[in-house]
């Protein structure tokens, strides 16, 4: 087990209508409020007048930035740093699924940094004193609520990029399930997808001796295999939206990669290169790439962690760790789409024509990967193979 | 799943030689110091002189609080607050094991608060802005470096008594598994099964649909399991060590409450009358105690829960949850005894002749218990199978 920092200060209200603690919490830090958020389901589910009313009766200031879209794009983040500087605005309250988060965590950067803000993701500069920001999550899936990353899409390049610190770790996240029950069957089979990805992301990761971490991943992993049917089926069920909810944070607050040096995120960085052109859901994106990228790096070497997982979680019964590896990644795929996912690139209508733009892109900075590390021509042989 | 509010601000700064990070973690918040601690320990593996070296390097001023006991006492407390108004200190850094943590967290309370602090377990008195705690731990156990809990001992009225508050929560914690390799193989059990007895109190609590929050449990216990014996036979054993104490941090951070009323907390407070007259190590106290409890407990509503933790963590192969049941709380027990702990009160040579009182002290505030009420017969009883 490697040296790590834990700190997750995010301050969880949980449960049915904490909407109604958002004022004080927001008091603490601020007075005048950017409100972020993508198109009209938050005003259809009626959040939007809670969180109104909310902001009404604490007396706080707040301008509207909407239309925020999924694949969130740095023109949307310079307008909010436009809105804050204008209205001299010291809080972001952000309200929605991981892009409007993300977005404003972008945003939260760039208000006192004189530069653009697209110079984070391109790390061109540091995250040095953003604004403060609150979050009220409406999709299980990103884990942005109760972390310090955000991924932001430049349109105008078709590059789409982390950007990660401390400092941007929201000050409390609400996390009401009922916000989630009229999440459709795709994006709630996306959102499941999602925070799988994120748990695969860190348990296929190098370091030896993570014994705890890797089975709290296994934990959480057999929550989302648990419960996602159970939301496709019934969407109003507050259990099973509950622990999804629970779960998305938990897979990417920190607890499943302490200890670790790193990630792997290969995958994710091979899903943004798609997506970055094609605008394919992340979730049903990570559904096709994952379990290839898995067949992809799986050898003699690899086998024993593919072989853990299979059997922990997937039920795999086998003492074979190459066939059960193999067994457990056919589970996974199975799994995907028995919740309705893609599993290749043609059923989205992806072409091969732009692989090797993307295999140039996603290894911009190097080589990808830590579980095993991809150069641009692997990242071409595993999107040919998700074809 | 219940309403919860989460919040972790712990910064907790894990692995070898973390300490050397402390003198800016602890300028963020004062400049002189009570440093506490129990006996010789901390001098023998060391880290006395670093702690003292970082403090001295960075300018800190600190007055110490030496001889903290196992089960800390109030009086050590009140000497304490009363060090800390002498000198004017404003931050507390503890360093050892729990009743060193816990002693520091009653002196950071009592400092501004003008009567005595056994008001604050006797529930006299609520904790206002008490003093910033660090803490610095040498034995995987007790859960404190990352919560707000204290039990604090009374010698004179032999109570032994809990109390708790957000505000109690360390800024910091360093986490050195190095530490930990000299604690003896009793304390290493003990350790272990007080862990273990955090878990089952959370377990074993009233609510549904904790589904992620119980598998998360169940991941820590499994990591109990298997590096608990590896600890005893090789106390430098690393990864063994390191697993034991993040285990310890999670058992008792929230993360396997929330989403429940509260735990359940019999067997500790009926370990607490006990070892607060015998002073009793409290993990052994543990050991013979929980498994006596759970018997006393199981019926046909309780059943399918601990049928549920026989199955996932003590590979119970029975249909039938009863008897399932009734198996892993064997298995349970088997496991302590594998540890070397003691399996009833004649082996530590505690007679009956206090039961009686233990049972009207442990519910001096009413029933204790929230899987189970249980009344000071109860407890009797529970004491008498114990024997």
């Amino acid at each position: 087990m490697k040296n790590f920092n834990f700190h997750t200060p995010t301050k969880i209200l949980f449960g049915k209508n904490k909407v109604s603690e958002i004022g004080p919490e927001i008091k603490q830090f601020g007075s005048r409020v950017l409100l972020v958020y993508g198109g009209g389901s938050v005003k259809k589910i009626g959040l939007y007048d809670q969180v109104v009313e909310q902001l009404r009766n604490h007396n706080l200031f707040f301008v509207e930035l909407s239309g925020v879209q999924p694949n969130p794009r740095i023109t949307s983040v310079r307008e909010g740093v436009r809105l804050c500087r204008e209205h001299k605005l010291d809080f972001i309250l952000a309200m929605g699924g991981g892009s409007v988060i993300d977005a404003s965590k972008a945003i939260a950067a760039g208000v006192n940094y004189q530069g653009d803000p697209w110079d984070f993701p391109m790390r061109k500069a540091r995250v040095e004193n953003p604004l403060p920001i609150g979050t009220i999550l409406t999709l299980a899936a990103t884990g942005s609520e109760m972390n310090g990353n955000a991924v932001i899409t430049n349109e105008e390049t078709q590059e789409k990029r982390g950007m990660a610190s401390d400092l941007l770790k929201p000050k409390f996240s609400v996390l009401d399930p009922v916000y989630t029950f009229s999440v459709n069957r795709y994006h709630t089979a996306a959102g499941t997808v999602d925070m799988m990805s994120h748990l695969f992301e860190n348990y296929f990761a190098p370091g030896e001796g993570t014994f705890v971490q890797d089975s709290i991943a296994e934990a959480i992993l057999k929550t989302c295999i648990k419960y996602g049917p159970i939301a496709l089926e019934e969407p109003e069920n507050y259990e099973a939206r509950a622990n999804l909810l629970w779960a998305g944070s938990l897979a990417l607050n920190g607890l499943t990669v302490t200890g670790k040096l790193m990630g792997d995120w290969a995958t994710h960085a091979i899903e943004h290169e798609v997506s970055a052109i094609y605008d394919l859901t992340h979730g049903a994106g990570l559904a096709i790439i994952h379990p290839v990228w898995m067949k992809y790096v799986l050898n003699e070497k690899t086998a024993p962690k593919f072989a853990r997982m299979a059997r922990n979680v997937w039920n795999v019964d086998d003492p074979n760790d190459l066939s059960a590896a193999e067994k457990g990644i056919d589970a996974i795929r199975k799994f995907f789409s028995s919740l309705g996912m893609p599993a290749t690139l043609s059923e989205v209508n992806i072409p091969d024509e732009h692989f090797e733009e993307m295999g140039q892109k996603a290894c911009v900075f190097g080589p990808i990967g830590t579980f095993k590390r991809l150069n641009a021509d692997d990242v071409v042989a595993i999107l040919k193979k998700a074809i």
